[in-house]
């Protein structure tokens, strides 16, 4: 296959596990961009199987393309032709270059989705995945067993959606060591911690926050300080060199914040928020998740609730601060895409 | 040439034009890394040419390893052996595969960086350069005679020091296109803003900033706002396909704000601030530099006399900002050694 015969476009062919908002949106911008990716990075994708947890599962061969399985998808009840299947059955039978993992949160452990990814690395597939949970969990292993395999795991989605971190540390600082990492690594927390200070109380935010979009109908995973818990276990496993779960992060319970503390902490001209962190300390990895009032001079003092903060100290390249602003659906589809343009682009 | 009989080790020739703190610097910090450099990237820096404005030059071939020209420069007079000669008779003669290009700013145009630049890729070197005086007056031209030449051009250093902002485009945002760039490009005049706002005269201001060692003895630049224009020019040209130059772009000279409105914005809870910023529009690319009156939740609020901000918004990856603290000798000086390792490692 060639594009308008300027230069070999390469077919790459994904089973998709989960088939939500994010994997819909990459499915509507890789359509639109069909032309870009053929000539920029001679890429044409192809999707071979979806499995999703209540929506039925698909295989195809050779391949849909974003653009059909988006009208196959499309009828009210989004439903897939085929009855579901275990998804290592899917990932087993697809014939796929790369599984896209994009599942929900599960418990401690991340059982279905590791089994998910382990699978695909066993039998010869990319992997990449914006379901943290695997790599939270069993970054080490999944890794290992990913150069055995001479494939690639890719997760830039599952920190700060598609802004960089994962890659910015191993493609634009070589030969650097980060030492401390952490940041404001929750935006739902940043909503329900400015809304009290406003006088509102926690149930009244959340409720509000419901409606705006801000939060799932479940916000258990944000407010108990799980998602934050997992997000440093990965920034920790992969940036320095931790073996660590999310259950040995300390985390804030935002539900024990009180209103009125809330709010003499902004009579005070200043904000809550919650600063995780981890650092290498005498050959160890120190993790710490704190909620602490800032002033206005402090970085995360104006990071909100669409927002992240992602801070890198590091020997040679000084302390960088990464931050997203106005973080949601688009940029993590975009962080999928990202991940297999590098796949691609290193297979080459 | 093994490292310890377990890879082969590269040997990657430099002619180092300017050979102040930065170059000085990168010399360090290879010398310390010399073994990490080997193992990890296969590579070993030596010098084979030094040109300096008053200080002398310097031939030496096959090379002098970083820790033999520091030896050599050590003297007090900071002598180096050979009489001066031009830049680009230096670069004619050095046999290097790699042009540092590290001089001083220079007036309009950057006449005497650009000829090295242009003698550089016109013999086959690639080029790192950390003075923008080429990349914010020349970008167009030199980037083709790179292409053309199959060698690279790279400037990491140019506008944060070494904390990646182009090569943070080019290789973790594929397929991502700018619509805009900007931020806070000059640390110098939030210094001076600051001061002011405590009631400080400019000069008085200016005084301390020089004991501090946050300007240099003629601050000129800084102030007039060339060095943000130069810094703006630079991402204009390389992040939106602007063909522009630094006499294009607005400029705020931060001597005509007084002391009597520093302190009045101070005193209303707010900063001052100098915003640079280009965007796409309608087929061209527009700049604009204003001094503006920022609150606490403004992201440059907290950018200060040590730091600066590039903020990125994009098609698919919203809104980045990226943040250097306290920037100085060191991360420009690795802003050099990153982008060479990113030549040594594109040429595997």
């Amino acid at each position: 296959v060639t594009d308008a015969g300027r230069r070999p476009v390469r077919e790459v062919r994904l089973c998709l596990l989960g088939f939500g908002q994010v994997a819909r949106r990459w499915c509507e911008i890789v359509a639109d961009r069909e032309q870009q990716l053929a000539a920029q990075f001679g890429v044409r994708f192809l999707v071979t199987s979806v499995g999703t947890a209540r929506h039925g599962s698909l295989h195809h061969w050779p391949g849909l393309t974003p653009v059909e399985l988006l009208e196959l998808a499309a009828g009210p009840a989004r439903q897939l032709p085929a009855t579901g299947r275990p998804g290592t059955e899917l990932v087993a039978a697809s014939g796929a270059d790369v599984l896209v993992e994009a599942t929900v949160a599960e418990p401690d452990g991340a059982p279905v989705a590791t089994a998910h990814v382990r699978e695909a690395l066993a039998r010869g597939l990319h992997v990449v995945t914006v379901n943290k949970g695997p790599i939270a969990w069993h970054y080490a292993e999944l890794a290992e067993l990913a150069r055995h395999q001479g494939r690639q795991l890719r997760f830039e989605g599952v920190t700060m959606d598609g802004v960089p971190v994962f890659n910015l540390v191993e493609q634009c600082l070589p030969g650097v060591t980060v030492l401390a990492v952490g940041g404001v690594l929750n935006s739902t927390t940043n909503f329900v911690l400015d809304a009290m200070a406003q006088g509102e109380a926690l149930d009244a935010a959340l409720t509000r926050a419901r409606l705006l979009g801000f939060v799932e109908a479940d916000p258990e995973h944000d407010l108990a300080g799980l998602d934050a818990a997992a997000k440093l276990a990965v920034l920790a496993n992969v940036l320095l060199d931790a073996t660590i779960t999310p259950a040995d992060v300390p985390r804030v319970d935002v539900r024990t914040v009180t209103t009125d503390r809330a709010v003499a902490v902004r009579g005070a001209g200043r904000r809550l928020r919650i600063h995780s962190r981890a650092r290498r300390a005498e050959g160890r990895v120190v993790t710490s998740c704190e909620l602490v009032e800032v002033g206005p001079d402090d970085p995360s003092y104006g990071v909100d609730a669409m927002s992240s903060l992602v801070r890198l100290d590091t020997d040679l390249a000084g302390t960088i601060e990464v931050v997203e602003r106005r973080g949601g659906v688009t940029q993590t589809a975009y962080a999928v895409l990202s991940d297999l343009l590098q796949i691609v682009g290193q297979e080459r």
